[in-house]
């Protein structure tokens, strides 16, 4: 992989080499086609099937249980984890610090989507718990953002909570910033059909995961996989007669997703 | 909400000045995609997807947690809690009666839909201890009338059931019956296809909750959702090839219905 | 079921009296949609809804609960069971030998469904009991089937797997294999995007167990719920866009399925 990643500088911010995100997106999309690159999602249950079936557009092989005694077992052999907090029952509350012990323990990267954070004082309490455990990326829209930094979405409080936690923030919205401390990203790119699908942020962080398995900088990854997700609800957008046919549009998009498409269409402000 | 109400008397049965139930139909409608009106629905595990993507499709937000240390906070921010009892776990079965108490302390409607009442007799028994909880609305289908009411849902039998357990009975069939023990209300509209699709009684209650959180009347906000859903299939049955094409047709119809369509389609006979 | 049994010989092997599998396959379609015959199905969380919209879109009647002091009611009531070891849980682990103990009292065929059993070992020891319930059917994939029997998965080992347990071997691939000890059915049919949509092997499952409901020779059961959905692959293959168009594709075109198109499309090697 560090061949490969010397071929691929970072496409963000001003290095003179710096290939384009667009054509980085190309990229882990194609080696996760070839790959297969295995993620295990504990998510939550009305996203499950929804995010099996990105992962397998994309060209990677999801795996789901929340099994507390057999998590750590699926994690260990995926590329990467992600740890989602919607629906979360008793068996995921029991299976999730395990499954994170185990990524860190094979320093494999994982995701947290804390779902909900703004919801209940326990799922927030939880969410910061998983925050300690130091998630490559997290990423939440801005109320969650808000409930769990007590902080407006700024690109400086991202940064900020990036730094103090370790971490990478990427947040989405109309624009998507993604921040590491150093560097903001922007994407300007999606649809809004994109908010009358449920788990569509969910699957979102999905693919975060499956390029962070491929892709060491983890805000490079976190901004290719909004971007790539971004253009294919744009793409899906313009096919769909309404949310319900957005869904298979937006699967079908991301299938055949390329380089071309995805550099037409980023708007990277 | 009470001068709206004011200028949105009854559109069912005689009474002179009553708008018709399409036009009530669609003033709900606008009135959720503006508002947002969030309905917390524990739901069974094969209608939580598409139970959460009606509700978005209709412009509502849908949560969907059955942990019963969240489900009472996940409901107190709710304008509606939907309650499924189908797919009934250990979890499920905790939160179901905290959810319930926490509605009723906060004076909010809440829908039961006793899916399989008639199959399980442990079903039946959890079925009936939830009617006693006082549902705003009790929706069904005709088997579980029969196990719960222990009679054939002929309009007397459901007015007589709604006045035992001061609710509304809205069994859904070829003709939906909406009955309250003053009127009953007849929708003639769907679509054979729906039987074909998982899960669409059980997203027809989630609508009936979203309905109730908005309009007083309880048999009012029951019917113009059954008739906005039955429209809606009869757009979507019209358009699909077969029970797959039928479910994205079905949100697409629903996310773009209007008083135009619902006037010329509804049947009230 | 004996008389009609009589006029369905075996489709397969060399008896010169049998009619075709294509046909047996709509018969038993036919069949389906006549009696809306019963499945219950202890599947995993991602494929509830597909697994439900299949036996839907076939005909079936489908129910779902994983609750162990509910299953076996739900059991005794359908014509048939399918046990799916994905996402497997405290509340299905618990559930799933009362199931099959219901099943088997009661002389109904259940299916089992490997899921994962090559990547846990709780799971593969967990797969290893179900098998000794003897299922009339288990349907897996290679890797699956080198866990479970380690062995590679020729059609000799399949056979030999059969006869070991009791069972008959319907493994999925580029060309399924059916072995019940004494034939060896080949299918050809099928599309590569089946293997970028969740939950088509678990669906498939599903059908044979409708399909083991309500003909005698499992083998035959099997196969011919194997070429169903094959067929449907395939013609969904040729109207879908991607991953995404193809899963409503899919349901309507097993849908529509007749012999026709089961007879022009089957291929039997």
């Amino acid at each position: 992989m560090l061949a490969e990643e010397s071929e691929m500088p970072s496409p963000i911010a001003s290095r003179p080499d710096a290939p384009p995100l667009p054509r980085l997106a190309a990229h882990l999309l194609d080696r996760l086609r070839r790959e297969g690159t295995r993620v295990h999602a504990i998510t939550n249950a009305a996203a499950q099937a929804f995010t099996a079936n990105l992962l397998l557009a994309a060209g990677a092989a999801p795996s789901l249980t929340t099994a507390p005694d057999e998590a750590p077992a699926f994690t260990a052999r995926a590329g990467a984890l992600l740890v989602n907090l919607g629906t979360l029952d008793a068996e995921r509350r029991a299976a999730i610090p395990w499954a994170i012990a185990t990524a860190r323990a094979a320093r494999l990267p994982w995701v947290l989507d804390p779902v909900f954070a703004d919801a209940s004082p326990a799922r927030r309490e939880l969410a910061r718990l998983c925050v300690a455990g130091e998630p490559a990326v997290l990423r939440l829209n801005p109320a969650e953002f808000r409930a769990l930094a007590e902080a407006e979405p700024t690109p400086e409080a991202l940064a900020a909570f990036a730094v103090a936690h370790e971490t990478v923030v990427a947040l989405t919205g109309p624009t998507d910033l993604v921040a590491d401390g150093e560097r903001v990203v922007r994407i300007a790119n999606g649809h809004p059909l994109m908010d009358r699908v449920t788990a569509m942020g969910c699957a979102a962080s999905a693919l975060v995961a499956a390029f962070a398995a491929l892709h060491d900088s983890r805000i490079e990854a976190a901004a290719a996989a909004l971007l790539a997700v971004g253009v294919a609800g744009e793409i899906a957008g313009e096919r769909a007669a309404g949310p319900g046919s957005f869904q298979p549009a937006f699967l079908d998009a991301l299938h055949g997703l390329d380089a071309a498409a995805l550099s037409a269409r980023a708007r990277l402000p």
